[in-house]
């Protein structure tokens, strides 16, 4: 194998494909990123038990040479050491090239690396997809979707499934939805199917964890992400990158019957002063149990966010809300999950709908039913 | 105690004095800030055992009103909750008022903090500075000079001296020497004297933890930051900054036989090209024992860097130098040592004097004797 590349396609290739390289693995070769090259250009493969991701360097680019290649073939590299080599060579243009023995020269200008490979035989095949139903979505919509869901993911191994987020497709529309029993974040879009099959229906659970990792990698604009639902993977697919990750298995608890359609008290507030006075409120409330302050509707268009820390001090501040509907209340929760949740709503307004000192209440933008948080209340008054 | 103050300065002064508050502290009243208001203004007090800190925010600061005092006082106030508080404030403008029981307002727009505070009286006394010599040098200089030598200070403890700078004045020079035994940084400049008794001279320690802090709050600019040294602190003034240390004890081993005064193979090369070749050298040497790379002279003018681990691979990098004299030489080194050398010299061109394979190396620009690094190289060949 002997090809030359420039360095800037391959720096960016070797950081994609790093994402699934766990540095812990135990099986030695997976520590290792595969290089295939073929006259039609170079592909880069990591992997580990979860995720695997492929990106393509195709030899000519919009009119473009951007790969030579002397030789096709194939090697695994060290990821930790290829990729830190990578982005620190001197030149433009990196030259690689392999014998027979696994030892690869790497050059670039005065600069001459000689790493010890390994036969990319040993390297695991790629899950195989078969053919399936497709759909679609900008990336910069799926981005968005997982950002304001997956942080609500459990982070505890107790119930597993609940380190997923639940994925549903019904009548055309993508719901994303994560919980850990305390809150619960919900977001829904319609999507674009190859069939005009509107009955199609999947709902799978793709770790939380790989979701994070696919929105690293995908670039924040409006290119279209395929998107395969298997039995046990999901592939997403962008012009040059291949993201392959397994699901859960296991079934997704039914949350529809969590999401109160009541509502006792109702408010419009601006968001970024509620999400600062809850920082503010938090400061004190931190170093107790469960970050928890309070909200206390004052007179008519007044809420208080209060917390107490007996060591400490205490704090209040006083909220102007836009509009402020229905039974007075006084109800504690947990700083970190509304300011999670406020935060992941991206809108400069919002409405929260109360039902009760003891029931979950909702973050949401008003007229708007595709983005919902829902939080669990803490027990104080 | 009750005033009202600007929020900037209030911020700015609290991050200062934060510098030297400990949260390891064994004594509680030296978590706290003190603060302390009259008539012309409000100083701001934090202190563990090494370090003292005092900023003072004056009523009037250029024509203008910042500080408003409706009773003077004193209060003493938990260091990380107050800083974090004054930061998150709503408003541009802070009231703040103590009762008797030491119960701290703190308020701003529609936010109202109340704080346990402590009796300012049981805060201890900041060091006595008698009548003492005086000299001055601008902080822009200062935080030069701290910088190019304090990274050179030992971290272990085994020999507590060596974890100090050693700043002596002598003929109206401050010379700053910092070594942990394989390395020596050396910084030499003038200084300003009050009195024009040029035989003043003086040899103290200051910890580089203090210097690192002092390093942090000082400007960038080439205001004069005054500078007495006594037999057990050290105290720097800024126009409102009172930055006390203490020194450390003992006599700083005489560092001036180890200066090779002889010198075998010289060489004069691109600071910028060397270091990111030593660099990609250590990326393969850093797993293994000390990090140590190669240099060997090659012809005339080419050096080359290499390193070599058996699992891994190696590299060779090969420099030009423009200018290169002398025996062949293969020496070793670690390549932390002389990138932290290179990088505290911040000159394009660095000059470089060998003295054989196993003797201390320097690193310093060319015709210049106010700067030197030596380094003492490893045996390999």
């Amino acid at each position: 194998m002997k090809f030359t590349v420039q360095k800037e396609y391959l720096v960016k290739a070797v950081q994609d494909v790093m994402k699934a390289v766990s540095s812990r693995t135990t099986i030695p070769i997976l520590t290792g990123i595969k290089i295939v090259v073929t006259q039609e250009g170079m592909i880069l493969t990591g992997s580990d038990s979860d995720i695997s991701i492929e990106s393509f360097i195709p030899s000519t680019l919009d009119d473009q040479h951007i790969l030579e290649v002397q030789q096709t073939g194939s090697i695994v590299l060290n990821a930790k050491y290829f990729g830190e080599i990578v982005k620190k060579l001197p030149s433009d243009f990196v030259e690689i090239e392999s014998d027979q023995n696994f030892v690869t020269k790497i050059k670039s200008g005065k600069t001459e690396f000689s790493l010890n490979g390994f036969d990319a035989e040993e390297f695991p095949l790629l899950p195989q997809i078969e053919e399936h139903e497709t759909f679609r979505i900008s990336a910069d919509l799926l981005k968005f979707m997982i950002r304001q869901t997956v942080f609500a993911v459990s982070t505890s191994e107790t119930r597993p499934i609940l380190t997923g987020v639940n994925w549903k497709i019904e009548n055309g529309d993508l719901t994303c939805i994560a919980t850990d029993s305390h809150r619960l974040a919900l977001r829904e879009a319609k999507i674009e199917m190859d069939s005009m099959d509107n009955n199609f229906k999947v709902s799978v659970v793709i770790p939380g964890k790989s979701l994070n990792e696919l929105s690293k990698i995908l670039d924040d604009n409006d290119e279209k992400v395929e998107i395969v639902l298997t039995e046990h993977q999901a592939l997403f697919k962008t012009k040059h990158i291949l993201f392959f990750t397994r699901l859960l298995e296991g079934n997704y608890p039914d949350t529809t019957k969590l999401i109160p359609n009541e509502c006792k008290t109702e408010l419009t507030v601006d968001t970024k002063t509620l999400l600062q006075a809850i920082d503010r409120a938090s400061l004190l409330a931190r170093d107790g149990r469960n970050n928890v302050v309070h909200l206390e509707t004052v007179d008519q268009s007044i809420v208080n966010i209060s917390s107490y820390s007996p060591e400490i001090g205490k704090v209040v501040d006083e909220i102007i809300c836009k509009e402020l509907k229905g039974e007075e209340l006084k109800i504690s929760f947990s700083a970190k999950y509304v300011m999670d949740a406020l935060k992941a709503i991206e809108s400069p307004e919002i409405y929260i709908q109360f039902t009760g000192v003891m029931r979950p209440f909702l973050i949401r933008t008003a007229n708007d039913t595709k983005t919902l948080q829902l939080i669990l209340p803490v027990r104080t008054y």
